[in-house]
């Protein structure tokens, strides 16, 4: 490792919206800065504390274990003013006030785009850690929180299909992830939903209420009695889930169940997936530092520890896992009757 | 057992809303009639499978490890039909025609309703097991599914307190029970919620948007930072728990998350008060059939098996647990500054 | 409530092996005391910290949300010491150079006995909240703890029967409670074992190997295929499952897998009945020590708080629901053929 | 897709140790060849159903809601006549006689090898889909059942934390993986486990008593007070993790627990990593047998399905990964004082 200058000292903070596995990776970035033998101290409250100066010593007693739980011991936060000129300036000058050589911020693409923003008025390193349930960074295959979610949302779809066969009712799940539809396509897949409605398929071809009418029709023709459970991602119809099956039930005479899992996909112990990519990214946050590198994500790709431009983190995208979709669309649940493509 | 006639074949069907623990019933249901010598049918999809005489026969390998899952493996449904004459008249006769000495229905207040109704019609004897997640059954304890949804509720709003106290923030979760507040304050009490509404309380003091953000100012005022979960059964704002979030952010600027649990608290593995409860009510059922007992629900008081009439379940009522009230809203919670009561 | 004299300041330490919601019992004493004007000190590590004199000060907000986790965030301890006469009037003395009117024992029955051993030589109130999964103690028709332990061991038997019936194997699950048998008896029941191995029915009739073979080989008759899943008590087996299972194999031919589930049964989210009963009983000892109540334990008896004399706690017994054993061993698994008692 | 003949019926089993996510992958199985237009028969207990002729025709009714669910609908089982050779003629003979075109295994190691040596007798297709919970395939990133095994071992040693903190202890949880570490390495760094004994680890370096009390006395030296646990995957200590904890206690006075999780690691609802895994390797498995391949297993490489010949998946290893290892042992529980790397 080549290190540019002697590391002594570096800030943490966690920014946005919480993510399970942000306390592993504070945990993390804890215990490696202490076995490179570099001081932590951790902002409170995301950037809003570190314009307010508020912070505390880390060491790896306070750690130990909070690998166990979701949230973030050192608070979180959204921070409107830190777009702002003079919010950059200030938080460098707290920077230099504290002699901090780096920043190590764990959050999602507003959070980035913070860091990024702050980077243009600080001369210490910065570094990201990708830390949001919705998997929409670019330059990891996996952000930290995002397993946990599907865990969640699939754990709450597999008590949904108990009830919805025992009644052979349909039911519209509405799950995180507004502007990526990874969550509601990994626990559409785990969970064999019937169907899935995602943003990035919203754009060339839109739900409608009677197309959904025509599958749920084609499904129970197919399979006699049953349930149909739908995933759909927040934000792609007016009034969410509720509103969607009251129209269903209205308009179709068609009885619909809504539920609305909401911020339960950001509690419970993080699954191990979160925790062990957040150990390893937080370890690799340090270590980036000690490289001398600056203004990157710490990201994982097949397996290997990378490091990617914070700017592309969000200028860029991850696209959908293609075959997911088509097993899901095409495979599994197909709109139109089976090709048998066996048939040469 | 003083025995009124040789019982040789009995029928058990699951009605209304399915709860956690119907499988355990209907489990110990027909290893109780086997061990008895018993033929056990049962009709599929409720009241519905009595009328169109949808029915199978019932043996131990059928339900050995059913106790496990939620749901009904031989399904429920609501049969609004079955309120009408003709609909018992005709009950009846598919009863004699399969020679049923006695009918077990395991269900809720609805359920029993159409049980009485065909009990003037039919002469075989009637049990009922009490299975509903809303615990609103006079004549036990506790129903079949209570333990299961209240186990659910408590789950998800460790989950919501994780993310909360992260970010400092107000949540309302709404839980089920329109009528009945058992599965709120159980939940409630259970997560240590700051706040829960529920039917019983609103009809002497319902819930006002301003006596709430009252509540939550006075919480954040003695504890500083931290998050404040409310648990809101459903049916007791207009729009539920979203709409009541947008009117808080609306009208006083507080940010507020909803969730809205909906039927995931139906399903996952039933809880072991459930699965123990529905063993010993399932093979009570049997043994109060050998009793000779009709028009009665099997009930549990006391860690005592017992036996009230089907009328009484509904028409009397069990209170919610006044010491919970209490502890809830004057130990734990109270509106007003702790009274120091010790100052005599 | 009666008082006898102006309540200020006490104590209150969790002791013996720690018990899913001993963390709800402290915060609902914390709470309580807040509530009725009193000071609370707790000692930390059980009696030994009442030795050391390791106390800290617990306000509301040190409790919150404690409620959520198993363990004890004051920390328990065995303490061999405390029997010896020496060490209660130095325990005596620490409380009084402390000014603490009252001590709350968070545990056992020898925590118990170590709380009489300390009435005997000190002026204070002392009273006990029963905290141990094996629900061992006279006066409360469950401990606190003890829900959980049988949530977790149910939860791991609904496991090992996923995989036991997808090979058709025999499995032998060890589970605690080396002198009572409430935490095997409640998880077999809950999960439906074929057969389970209790210290209360050891007494009269000791498991043999071959009284088990044959009850494996009728249950294999009657079932054709399958699994069999046998819970067995802790220390009711020389060498335990391992060594049992070991013991078919070589002299029965009979393959068999154990599973030794030891201190999970103390860990997780502890269930909802837990936290709840903590959440009373934690309560009602603080009314108990404003009532001027000494030497009791704090209970809950048919969904009342009573209390009781500590010495009652271990000196009576709560037998097993004997409901519960009939079923089990009568009705659901046999050892003889059915009776079919239907017959007269 | 370059397709030798038309595909008119497959056969699937389901072999050796049953893993979670096996009915997932046979669910997507099923709901493939439906699509394209092929018979699906199911030969039950693994090889042994083969040989005895026992299947049943599978329909995508017959496996519509199975992925929520661990063991195998179709059952498994070890076959050690499989071995022989004329086991393997009679196979083929049922299997011509059947006219299957491909055949399907689901299973490890062994369960491959069955497969190769039946593909030399047998002119139909093999194909092999990874599903052994210990991980120890070539040729896929990872095998179905694997993250399930390592979120069961996580949640019972964050549930071995809660109590070994509580109790400042010592403990030794044995888990799954006699010869590849694994589940060990996935669930010790997901729960933050202060040492793990891994297969490929006690080659070079066996474990030893005293170097293991140094350890553990150095953490607590550290740490000051608190807990330690350990992972033992099985079979790395004579008598296990029982033999070892006597061990510690009686030699060097040094209280210690076991715990043996055994086969809870194999059940519960599957992880959705397995459940999704599974869905894409059983479609992926079918379209490879519409693609003429032959004695390949189906496997995942970096997020895309890939095939690799049936012997390299035993003759080839993946290794572990080394970044863990380093973290686990250099960075976050170093045996020797913290080198201070930060000093140049």
């Amino acid at each position: 490792m080549s290190v540019s200058k002697k590391i002594q000292r570096i800030a943490v903070l966690t920014s946005g919206g919480d993510a399970p596995g942000m306390n592993a990776a504070l945990r993390a970035v804890v215990l490696a800065a202490d076995h490179y033998g570099i001081e932590v101290i951790a902002f409170r409250h995301g950037y809003q504390g570190l314009l307010d100066n508020e912070y505390l010593t880390m060491k790896p007693k306070d750690v130990l274990h909070v690998l166990q739980y979701s949230g973030t011991i050192i608070k979180s936060a959204r921070c409107q003013r830190f777009k702002e000129e003079s919010a950059a300036t200030e938080a460098a000058a707290n920077l230099e006030a504290l002699n901090i050589d780096a920043l190590v911020i764990i959050g999602g693409d507003g959070s980035f785009r913070g860091a990024d923003h702050l980077a243009n008025h600080w001369q210490g390193q910065i570094i990201g850690v990708p830390g949001t349930i919705d998997n929409d960074l670019y330059g990891t295959d996996a952000t930290i929180g995002y397993a946990t979610a599907v865990t969640i949302a699939m754990d709450a779809l597999d008590k949904i299909r108990d009830t919805a066969d025992a009644m052979d009712r349909v039911f519209i799940v509405e799950v995180m992830g507004r502007e990526a539809g990874f969550i509601g396509l990994g626990s559409a897949t785990a969970a064999g939903a019937e169907r899935v409605v995602l943003p990035e398929l919203q754009k060339d071809k839109p739900l409608t209420v009677s197309a959904l009418v025509k599958h749920i029709q084609r499904v129970k023709e197919i399979r006699g009695e049953g349930s149909y459970v739908m995933v759909l991602s927040e934000h792609q119809w007016p009034g969410g889930a509720v509103a969607l099956a009251e129209q269903l039930d209205a308009e179709y005479d068609l009885p619909c169940r809504p539920c609305l899992l909401g911020h339960i996909q950001r509690g419970g112990p993080p699954a191990p997936a979160d925790r062990i990519l957040a150990s390893e990214l937080g370890v690799h946050a340090i270590e980036l530092i000690l490289q001398g590198k600056h203004r990157v994500m710490a990201g994982m790709r097949a397996n290997q520890c990378v490091d990617v431009p914070l700017r592309d983190t969000w200028e860029k995208k991850n696209p959908l896992a293609s075959n997911l979709l088509r097993i899901q669309h095409e495979i599994f649940n197909p709109v139109k009757k089976n090709p048998r493509m066996n048939t040469q």
